[in-house]
This record gives structure tokens, C-alpha cells and sequence, in this order.
């Protein structure tokens, strides 16, 4: 790592906004074609990239990082081939630059159109993981922004190769190769300049760990929006059909324990306890959960380790799921308040009114009736591409696609009108 | 002004917190009964109101504050009745809450739908305006929002009467009566920490000097919309029609130059200056605007100051005007880039070429063609209610009505589907 030079990020900076006004009236024909050199250019320097990030990984044994992030941290030669095949697929998305959000004409004759714009400059801040680097720049091109990128110095030998690639792809292409930066040369005070750098950077959106999500937030002065962490929740209700409540909790929990959207805390109503836990933790256990349960829930399904206050705050990540007895749809309703992170939560119920209830009054970025959790997804909603999902309320909440990468101006058209 | 209590502000918030829970499901036929009932309040409470103002009004001579400050400060029992009215005018506007954006169903059943909900808390930091204690809290209320307000130390009289008038009204009306508060009682360390209360305040909205503004956006750990500096442009291109400049840049400058929409600075390509400068300007000059001009435009027209750097950098606010001559669009372009606050920028022009150039260049909040830029304007832009105008690219550029105060959330509705 250099030490921090302000003049040289400054300069890096400076060179995103020039770029960005070149992207921001580029047609979707030259960044698709942008796009697909990127994935070309990808191929053709897999071994570059894979002798990068080498480095990285022998740098990263030294220093004992453990295999969950050494194995985030590879790139196999599949893997570039993944990465170019992902930057190919978003050439199929609808470029959201220019939609019609939209407009009327006053009785005064001017007439209002409000456009999809880019913002202009993205950062993105994450960790070890070379494959976002890749993600973001082929999203931040498509909708017509800039990106700067600081990924960590655990990848930033596999993140320098992959930034150069990408530029020569779009030198090529005839985009000015500063549309697509890295910051990682400048190390954490680079980080910390990114986050406070108002005036250049539209929009910083952080990706990793919930302590670098609220680092993020927190040091920003910048426009940031906040991705991630998931404490979520399904409610048994009393009327909840078995089989509906079996399939939904495993699938949620077991399908992929280490995604946001995956279940970590299941409340059960009392009255239906009895009948349906003995069902859903039975094929929990068998596929290897453990289960943290209340002494309501362990009287009834015994084989359980206790639950401490720390396991209704806790994102496991992990074959592991909390269980609690609720008495009435309040408190369940209640135990979501105080520990959902507001990204998703689900109730499996036959009642109608209580369905309606949990839809209105649990205040997540999405709240489901019978479905797994594991739908609250960018892919899954059919956007195409997944940004990341928003637990945050201001311009996007939820799974995020294309368009929740860009902003709007009003284009008003006049006649030499004026206000009377 | 009590010593700094954190208990008692953090008191404040979780009851807004609470208040906000029931206002999310509060139908709009509730809300506007508590529109009503706050109109009638402040009708039925004139003379308290004005008595408090006058509390107000004599400390603030006494603290010797400038004429303007004392005029936007004085409430009169006829500036009561206008608030008054105001509120009613906010039962008109539909109800933006519960709104369906987007939905679909997707191929295995699951329907998904994004709806408009209230954010929870807004927060809005103000000052000395008592006109914004009950338009916040009425466009708050109406979109299903809890407020907490602070109104600055020189209004902190007659904001306690407005709130609890207020608070009088929403109890009367069935609703809470911390849906609306304020926390003028801790001074500045209260706004400090409203600033930061991430987890209570879903929303801050700073209202007022572009110091206030600057300050709010970077000391807040809280979402924050940046509302309002105006150094606004109009280019005057080499094809301008007269009578059109003539008409829009008086209008844009006289009809209201204390306001953010109001022009501070004329850009006029070379071509037409001798043509333009001196209609245009004379126009001016007879309305008593003072004309700082740069030494080509002042060849032209002498009648004009010497303008210096710090003019093109000023939101004047007064009848004051900056002018400028350049030789081509792109030069307009830059000065644009350079100093504009992305407020509102208008080009009168008969080319085609440079309109369509100028609205796909100029990254403004508003961008136009022969038309004033008084026109940038909730009330204008037909939203029937104005929150303020946002300078920022995040969630709301431009003119905010009711459906800027709100996010979204996603209501997904299954039969027990699970991810495949």
C-alpha cells in the first residue's frame, strides 16, 4: 500500500466526472458494445487474472484470513469465464437511461418530462471479493455512470488486473478508460476520502459485512445506500397449513444459510406449536440445523440448545435457526420490531385478517403471505440484475436493479412562457 | 433554552416512533379530519398564537436580527388564517400512501406488488419560519408520517403554541399526539442529535440558509434530502428571440428575487450580445436591478458593475444580476458545470441542435428551454403541495410533492411457493 497521496485521488476523482459526462450521452448501443469488449477482453487475459489473484491468495494464507473468505477471494478460470458470461447478460437488460418517467403539458402550454438520468459518479466499497468489481462496473456502465472502486486490499492485486482489463475493453470501444477506476493503491484513508468526497461522488453503495455497511454509513457525507444484513423472520400462524409451513422453513433456511435473504428466527403461535413444530424442526434437523429455541419451543421439540437474548439479534449465516412461542400476532408482530434488520419477513397463515395485519404493520423492504423468503431477490423479481437489496427507506428499498441506479431530471420545453 | 437532556429527546423519538405505527395504517378520511381539526385549532387560537409570536418578535429586536428575519419571523392573526387555509388546501391533495407502484405475478404464482408507505419519522430542521412548524407537520401528517421539528431558538415561542395547538387538534381527531413534536427545548445539541438518531429518524429535511443545509448534510448519520440553493443560469443563445429574453430573464429575476427559482446569472453568446445586452438588460435596469457584468458584456451595455469571481458563485437573493459573454455553447456548458448549485438552468434559443444539447448536458434538477425558471415549483409543476425542491440526485430531484415524503415496500403473496 503507498501512503495516501490526496493530490493523486483527487486527480482519480476528476478524471470519473470527465468520464462520467461522456457516459451519461453515450447511446445503449456504444455501452452494450463497451460491454460485451469487457467480456471478450475477460477471456482473453484469464491467466493474468488468475495469476493476480495468485497473490492475492498466497498473501492472504500468510496472513490467516479464513478459507470462507479465501474461497470469496479465488478466481478460477471458471470463474472468469462466469464473470465475463455475467457481464454479457446484463447487454440483455433494458438500459433505464432515458425512460419517460413522466410528464404533461400545463395549461400554459410548457411541457414537463421527467427522464431517467445517471448519477453521474458511483463508488462502491466492499471486501475481497473480485467478482463485485466486475458486477459493478458492467451495472454502473449500463446505466451510464462512472464507477470508482475500492475493494479491499485483500484483492487488490487480482482488483488491479481486472480495473486494467476492463479499461482497455472500453479504450477500445471508445469510452474513456477513467469511467471504470480503483482506489485500492490509496488503502483505507482512500476509503475514508471516497466516503467524504460530496461533490464527486453521487452515490456510494457499500457491499460486505454489516460492521462495513455501518462504517459506511456513519463516515459518509456522500449520498450512500445502505445493502444488506438480513434478521429475518417467519411466523407460524395458529392456521398455518404443515406442509406449507415445512416447505417454507426449510427452503428458507436450508436452500442457501449464508444469503441475506434466508431465515434466521421462526415464531410460532401458540396454539399451533404443538402440531406443527415437531414437523418443521424434524426436517430442519435432518438436514443438519441446529436449533436455538425458547423453553416453550424446547418443551415441545427437545432436541434444541437453549436461546439467548443474542440469538434474536444475531444474522447466523449458518445452519442455524431461532424459535420462539408467541401468544398472539402482536407479539410476534412486536419481536419483528425489535429485532428485524427491515429486509424481509413472511407469515404462513390461512387467516385472512392476520395476513392482511402483517402486511400493513411489519415495516420491512418486503413482507410476504405463504412464500419463502428466499424470493426477496433481484433475479427473482425478474429485474435482470441484482444491484443489492436496500434495507434503507429513501430512493430504493428492496431488491435494487438497474433503474435504482440512476436519478431523474425535469425537462421542461417552453414557448417563452413566464410566471405570472 | 433547558440544559441539553438526551433522556428526554430520546423519549420524544421512541413516542414518534410510536405515533408513526399508528399513522402508517390510518386511513386518508382519518388524516383529513385531522387536517380539519388542526385548521379549526388555529383559527379558534389566533390570539394565543400572535401573543406568543410577539415573545418571539421582541426577543429577537432585543438579539437585533435583520428585517427580513423579523418579517418571515411575525405571525399575524391574518398570516394565521393563510396557515390555516393552508392545511385545508392539503386534505385536497390525494393521499399518496398505500399508492400501487409496480406489480406483477410471476410464472409460479407469486404475486408481487410495490406500494407507497410512510417512511415512519421525518425530521425537519428549520429556522425561524413558524410557517413551516405547521406546513411540515400537515404534509407529514397527510402522508401518514410523524414529525419531529426543529424550529430554531427565535421562533421557539411561538413554535411550542403552534404544536401544542397542534397535538390539541390530533387528539381531538383520534390520532396521537406525538405524531407531531418539537424538540426546539434542547437547542442546538437537540438538532445535533436529531441529526444522528439513526434507527428513530427515517427522514431529515433542512429547510432554510445554505449554511443550514451544508450543515445538516454533513453532520447527519440520518437519510437526509439536501432542499435548495439556487445560483441559477439562463443562456441566452446566439438565436434567441428579444421579446422571449426580454420576457423570461425580467421574470426569471424581478418577479420574485428572494426565492431559490429566482436567475442570478445571464450567460449571452457573443453572436447576439450587441443584439440581446441592451433590451434585455435595460428592461432590467428600469426594475432597479444592479447589473454585474464581465468586461466584454459591459462594452456593450455600460451601465453595469465590474462583476469579480465571487459573483458567479452567488445566490444573491436580491435584485442583483451577473452577466456574461460567451463566444460558444460549450463555453455556457462549462460556466454551468462550474458554478451552478443543479438547481435550474434555462436556455432561450430557436436551435434546435443547442436546445436538444443544452437539456441532455446541463445536470440540473431542471433543465429548460424558453421558458422563465420561475416556473421550477411544486405549486407550478401541478404536485398541489411543495416540501421543497431537491438539489440532491437521491430519491427526489426537482420539485417534491406528497409522494417524495414516502418510500415503498414490497407485499408478496404466495400459496406456499418455495425457491427452486
Amino acid at each position: 500500500m503507498l501512503d495516501f497521496d490526496p493530490t493523486g485521488l483527487h486527480a482519480k476523482l476528476d478524471d470519473a466526472k470527465t468520464a462520467a459526462r461522456a457516459l451519461a450521452t453515450a447511446n445503449t448501443a456504444a455501452k452494450d458494445s463497451a460491454l460485451e469488449a469487457i467480456a471478450q477482453e475477460l477471456l482473453a487475459h484469464v491467466d493474468e487474472i488468475v495469476a493476480a489473484n495468485a497473490e492475492d491468495l498466497a498473501r492472504g494464507r500468510e496472513n490467516g484470513i479464513g478459507t470462507g473468505l479465501l474461497d470469496r477471494l479465488t478466481l478460477t478460470p471458471q470463474r472468469v469465464h462466469a464473470l465475463a458470461d455475467a457481464v454479457l447478460d446484463i447487454v440483455a437488460i433494458a438500459d433505464p437511461v432515458g425512460e419517460s418517467v413522466r410528464g404533461k403539458t400545463l395549461p400554459n402550454g410548457v411541457h414537463l418530462e421527467q427522464v431517467r438520468v445517471p448519477f453521474g459518479v458511483v463508488g462502491a466499497i466492499y471486501e475481497a471479493r473480485p467478482n463485485v468489481t466486475v458486477d459493478i462496473a458492467a451495472l454502473a456502465l449500463k446505466s451510464g455512470n462512472a464507477a470508482v472502486l475500492r475493494g479491499g486490499s485483500a484483492a487488490e492485486s487480482t482488483n488491479a488486473v481486472l480495473v486494467s482489463v476492463i479499461q482497455g475493453a472500453l479504450v477500445r470501444a471508445g469510452l474513456p478508460a477513467a469511467s471504470v477506476q480503483t482506489i485500492d493503491e490509496y488503502g483505507r484513508p482512500g476509503a475514508s476520502a471516497l466516503m467524504r468526497a460530496r461533490g464527486y461522488v453521487d452515490l456510494l453503495v457499500p457491499r460486505g459485512s454489516a460492521q462495513l455497511i455501518q462504517t459506511v454509513v456513519t463516515e459518509s457525507t456522500v449520498p450512500v445506500i445502505e445493502t444488506g444484513a438480513g434478521v429475518v423472520h417467519i411466523l407460524l400462524d395458529a392456521s398455518a397449513r404443515e406442509d406449507w409451513a415445512v416447505d417454507i422453513v426449510r427452503n428458507a433456511k436450508v436452500q442457501r444459510p449464508s444469503v441475506c435473504n434466508a431465515v434466521e428466527t421462526v415464531l410460532v403461535h401458540a396454539d399451533a406449536a404443538a402440531r406443527l413444530l415437531p414437523p418443521v424442526l424434524g426436517a430442519l434437523r435432518e438436514q443438519g440445523v441446529t436449533i436455538h429455541a425458547d423453553a416453550r419451543a424446547r418443551a415441545i421439540f427437545p432436541d434444541a440448545v437453549p436461546a439467548v437474548e443474542e440469538d434474536w439479534e444475531t444474522e447466523y449465516m449458518s445452519l442455524d435457526l431461532a424459535v420462539r412461542v408467541v401468544d398472539v400476532l402482536d407479539e410476534a408482530i412486536e419481536h419483528i420490531r425489535r429485532y428485524s434488520t427491515g429486509h424481509t419477513e413472511s407469515i404462513v397463515t390461512n387467516d385472512l385478517g392476520n395476513a392482511d395485519r402483517f402486511l400493513a404493520e411489519v415495516d420491512s423492504a418486503v413482507v410476504m403471505v405463504n412464500a419463502s423468503t428466499r424470493f426477496t431477490d433481484g433475479g427473482e423479481f425478474g429485474f435482470g440484475a441484482e444491484v443489492g437489496i436496500s434495507t434503507q427507506k429513501l430512493h430504493a428499498r428492496g431488491p435494487m436493479g438497474l433503474p435504482e441506479l440512476t436519478s431523474t431530471k425535469w425537462l421542461v420545453r417552453g414557448s417563452g412562457q413566464i410566471r405570472r
